[in-house]
């Protein structure tokens, strides 16, 4: 044998197991199903993209968490020689041309540039990976399962609707009776910096300041924004307005917001989250939603309307989406217009776990099929007819005593609900015998006949 | 605008649109369900593996095709630096130590000897991509779905013939009906090579030139051969074992090979596939089993007996698998058996496809609601209540004409059956019209009766 290598997955990295792999199924099934009744539909795009399709995407904090591919063979010894023939070390950038997807949003407006024949208004969904390169924590690994629906195609609000109605309609399918769905636009946001008398050259310092005010507080935005130049006046003012009294509605912070001294701009901002609050209403989304002045996103691609997902009992969001009505166009063929919504499975597994939100859900066999003083062959023959009828069978591999065949079907790891004892008196009678491992319960009889007692969940003794 | 970026995907690798995504999903779907028939239980594991835990296992062209990802910041810092400060370029192994997944087996291998909580016999099965920076060509492709069944922890041919018995209830399921299981067995190969005279420096060399017969032809074998210092007699002795006559049976292509010379090795193997035929005998991999002594599988893990499943228009294979039973011990805990089949999905739907044996899926809306003259609201509180009947709904995004509406409705890419639509008659009668895009038959009705419509396929006029 080989020294030992290390058997663990790489750091942010995980194996999921049977139990886990029924438990994240169960979930991506409830979401896919409510976005499919909203009328999306799926697309799948590669793990690997371009460079030049991830780059300058998600702001230079994001293309510093790009996984990127190693060129290979006569790439890579160009690249490296190159530079040491000047030399200098080779950079990233002509060590690598390819990356890891970071996102399902760029992948999204890439697949909506190249392809002439979508239908006009493209709604779509997709549920796959995505990789960062982050420093891994509680409920924040490497790889990780985005659930993303998008409308493309039209400015209509009808659109921002449809997508945080399909969110909640997946979230109130998962059981989540408490979540927040918190909405601000980006143009509110810049008429508020603009309000405040924040210059243009400090306006994300600002909106990131106040995008962690529930992490750092009132006092902490402050100090953060006077020591990035910003005076103390503006970021009280800043705070004043991004601040919302709890006891208010949305149409009352909406109003409190347009009677702050926003300009033209933010005034119409506001009337575009009113008109969308109104439009879903009648959704899903409509008694969840609720206007956030301080909410500002991480990523620089938002235009307009901006959504993010809040359940009590989690530190960070279940998902968060937006309008971003430039990032077609920057792949340099047309624009067009877009909105969508991503919900992180990780986020929802684990308050779902911590909260004991799922049913029970059976993976493995509900048969184990045990033989003694027959032919491995006439196991499974036994074991085939089973399966013709849809019965999930194993046959225990190794000639043993019964009682140990027994007890492996009992198993943990195993956990079949039912044995069928495969004996030589039973296979010159072709009945066998069903054993419910629970009760101990035994019934010989003809195969059809232990179907459905296996389908009616076992039988009294 | 950004000047144009390429949006294509990478070379070799594809985007999947909806009515891609439901043929594979609906591919996928018949082959888990047959899997789980089996008892298998599913793992995933991560995209991203160590190096340590991939090289070294697939030989030196496998270690040639993986894609490896290049160390970030200090990491790459030090790597390019350190090899410049020594006047050198860097080599690939100090700017990486991770690489993407090559196959499934090798995780599987990994995750075996990580977890001692594990069935004794575990039966996992596995459906997910793998990466091979291969030259792409028709139906291969850099990123490509593996669907995988094996059993771990036994020796006993009980798991082999199991595996088999899977992977033809798969193709069974999916319509399949002329393909064939070709089977050898890697102690069975070596005694050839050395019941032909062939020393053991030259048995590699050997092997791969015997597997490539239906490519190259028996002339091509033995001048590939000879051409490595193999003599043109042994060359023949080697091909008349391996090529087998067409009209003989299973056992009349061992007992020849048995009589033709073979050391107590190569008996024993011939044993070995004479009680494994027996045992997949009941099952659906029974009648599909071929003995075929040319086979011998690229990969070096191999250990036992080894299979390919082939189809008469498809050049290559659309699955392989076999025994292995040292790779588990390669990461140096313990020494555990194994045996695994793998279909490739790629190839399975490129020879679907072709033959056209996909049933009708459909995947997008079975409604378009189309509005005018009413609140978008309306349109979306009528949307839910069909949506809550689990029918899947699109709500026309803008205001516009009718007529406009109901051709997109009925456009190639939206594809859906029916139209509802809502005037203002309608909305105050809270009945709106059902239009069945195909006939043009309407009927105006409440949301109840009309989802009954929708679920029995429409209505006459």
């Amino acid at each position: 044998m080989a020294n030992k290598i290390s058997t663990k997955p790489p750091s942010g990295m995980r194996d999921f197991l049977a139990g886990e792999v029924a438990r994240r199924r169960f979930v991506v099934a409830k979401i896919t199903e409510a976005y499919e009744t909203f009328g999306f539909v799926p697309i799948e795009t590669p793990t690997i993209e371009n460079l030049s399709t991830l780059l300058g995407k998600y702001g230079e904090e994001g293309d510093q968490l790009l996984y990127r591919i190693l060129h290979r063979r006569d790439a890579l010894t160009r690249a490296v020689e190159g530079a040491a023939s000047e030399g200098r070390p080779a950079t990233a950038l002509e060590l690598s041309d390819l990356g890891l997807r970071y996102d399902l949003t760029v992948p999204l407006a890439r697949v909506v540039a190249q392809y002439g024949d979508l239908p006009k208004f493209f709604k779509r969904y997709q549920v796959q990976p995505v990789w960062r390169a982050d420093r891994p924590g509680r409920g924040r690994f490497r790889e990780f399962y985005q659930c993303d629906v998008d409308v493309t195609g039209t400015t209509s609000l009808v659109a921002d609707a449809e997508v945080c109605g399909a969110v909640a309609a997946a979230l109130d399918a998962l059981g989540f009776d408490d979540y927040e769905i918190r909405l601000n636009h980006r143009a509110l946001l810049r008429a508020m910096v603009r309000a405040a008398g924040i210059g243009d050259e400090h306006e994300t310092t600002a909106l990131v300041a106040v995008d962690k005010l529930d992490k750092i507080g009132r006092d902490g935005v402050v100090s953060e924004l006077s020591g990035r130049g910003v005076d103390s006046d503006s970021a009280e003012r800043l705070l004043a307005l991004a601040v919302a009294d709890p006891s208010c509605s949305n149409e009352q912070r909406l109003d409190a917001l347009a009677g702050g001294g926003l300009d033209e701009e933010g005034r119409s901002a506001c009337d575009s989250l009113r008109e969308l609050l109104k439009m879903a209403d009648p959704t899903p989304a409509g008694r969840r939603l609720r206007v956030s002045p301080e909410l500002a996103r991480g990523l620089s691609y938002y235009t307009g309307p901006i959504f993010e997902v809040a359940v009590p009992d989690l530190h960070g969001s279940l998902g968060g989406g937006g309008r971003y009505d430039g990032l077609v166009g920057m792949f340099g063929k047309r624009s067009v217009p877009a909105v969508g919504f991503s919900l992180g499975l990780e986020r929802i597994l684990v308050v779902m776990e911590e909260r004991g939100m799922y049913p029970e859900i059976s993976a493995g066999p509900e048969v184990m099929l045990c033989w003694l003083d027959v032919e491995p062959s006439q196991a499974l023959e036994v074991a085939t007819q089973l399966r013709t009828h849809g019965v999930r069978v194993e046959v225990y591999p190794e000639s043993t005593k019964l009682k140990k065949q027994l007890a492996y079907a009992a198993s943990d790891g195993v956990g079949a609900a039912f044995a069928i004892i495969l004996g030589r008196d039973e296979w010159e009678r072709q009945q066998p015998t069903l054993r419910d491992l629970t009760t101990g319960a035994q019934r010989s009889d003809n195969i059809e006949r232990l179907v459905g007692l296996i389908r009616q969940g076992g039988f009294s003794t």
